[in-house]
């Protein structure tokens, strides 16, 4: 199966599961519509994607690794509606469309992010319930929601999201803002690598390598969206152009500059690819990933 | 023992186990000390509290219980943090303190409040990393945890946090009211009863009836609430007085009246003790609780 038939094979499963699941909530007034429309917005579905990857490259059963990718993009979706908030970056369109507060309001908007993050953790530890088949073995399943717990905690994105809006463009420094970005980027992409590795069984070793592609692959997607934020077209990203600038944030762009950050994101990308050396032929599907992600800027 | 000493050896051994344990963080940016001062502003406990009573009443290990009462503290404190917000109920104090936000700013405590709420699942999904003892079996701690996360879910306590946002005394009837608290105010009582008797291995019947148990001890409370809101006093609740009527919202006592209320209050209790049987003399300090709850009006 070629690259784009089997990031499509995965995303698909994501999205179907996403879609039905979704479904089966309680409706109580306007809270299940606002997940709704944030969780099914057409986002590439990238971390889980990454999570079904590595299950497979660990030789583990996919239907027991989806309600994992499922709990993954919901907390994404999460950090996505919270983020957008007018106490945080205060964001009126996202993917082409407007945000969930500007849809439904702060309040249910802030209830909206804490509803997904819950239902990642329903979803993982009881799949049944979601209409998934799950049925991984507890301590796996135990196992890979901890990995997912810990990178979106304080020590994982919610801890790089505090970092980040403490940052302005008189404290950076390069250190900072990678420092940052390892918690609020890579927080999630590591824990997808690394729980997809958990729920196939792997051992030690695997889940650690596939944790530091994780946090590469991480990098070189923060640092194509600095990017992307100057030069890329908003009717191609769906994103207001020039946020950060706006914002007066630092970013790798004002920092190192266009060349410098093409340079960092070849070197992290080939990094990561090394990463994948553990895995075998299993791993050639990441190691596209991580190329494809690179493309985008060059 | 008696009650009191009963009470005080549940509530110390989840104070120590929060205080020490929130010093493990990694303590970025302002967010660690902003989740701290929340956690660490002095509360009963009484969710903890109820867990850890019904795992003894089930025969279980307090110390295998005891990372699911710290998590639940951590979203009790999730749920408070970001309902003082300005966008929802817009409180300036609590407990006697200056709110998170007033504190921290609006962004630090919406991101203070998903930092609990993520560190209550990394707790309760691997608590050695929290200095916890923990060591409860997997297929019962993730059990235990999907209890938990239901409670706090669409389907829980941010559910009926949606529907009281959206209420108001032009749309109010006890019905509503009554749907509200079930999910908003009982969702995390029903959890704690349920998930301490599922950590300690019990059957289901034994689990629905500490659910029914949760469901009335949680009404009780918020009765009870309401008429201190308007009868109480600040220097003893810790809270703003009269703050529903301000905001609008309608209540049992602006519904029912002082009297009404309390007679419902305790055909509740009298509703729940019943639930108790079941336990035998196991039932005995969950029943007296429920009974103290009540006595803050009678």
């Amino acid at each position: 199966m070629d690259y784009g038939a089997r990031y499509k094979r995965y995303a698909d499963m994501v999205e179907e599961a996403l879609t039905g699941g979704i479904e089966t909530l309680g409706g109580v007034s306007e809270l299940a519509g606002a997940m709704k429309y944030s969780l099914l917005a057409g986002g590439k579905r990238i971390r889980p994607v990454v999570l079904l990857a590595f299950a497979e490259a660990c030789g583990g059963n996919l239907e027991h690794a989806l309600p994992f990718a499922c709990g993954l993009e919901m907390i994404h979706t999460c950090s996505l509606i919270h983020d957008d908030m007018p106490c945080m970056d205060d964001d009126d369109m996202r993917r082409g469309r407007p945000t969930n507060h500007i849809v439904y309001g702060d309040a249910m908007a802030l209830l909206a992010g804490d509803g997904l993050l819950t239902l990642a953790f329903e979803v993982m530890l009881e799949p049944g319930h979601f209409k998934l088949k799950g049925g991984a073995d507890a301590r796996r399943a135990a196992g890979a929601a901890y990995q997912i717990a810990l990178g979106t905690g304080e020590r994982g994105m919610t801890g790089g999201q505090a970092l980040d809006i403490t940052a302005s463009c008189e404290n950076a420094t390069i250190e900072r803002l990678t420092a940052t970005d390892e918690l609020k980027t890579c927080g999630l992409f590591s824990a997808a690598a690394r729980a997809g590795c958990v729920i196939a069984g792997a051992g030690g070793a695997l889940v650690d390598s596939a944790g530091r592609y994780g946090l590469l692959l991480g990098l070189t997607f923060q640092i194509v969206d600095d990017i992307l934020d100057v030069e890329g077209d908003p009717s191609v990203t769906g994103k207001t152009a020039g946020t950060d600038a706006k914002l007066n944030k630092p970013t790798y762009m004002s920092m190192l500059g266009s060349e410098r950050c093409r340079a960092r994101a070849r070197e992290l990308t080939e990094q990561a690819a090394n990463e994948m050396n553990a895995f075998g032929s299993g791993g050639d599907f990441l190691r596209e990933l991580a190329q494809k992600a690179l493309l985008r800027v060059q």
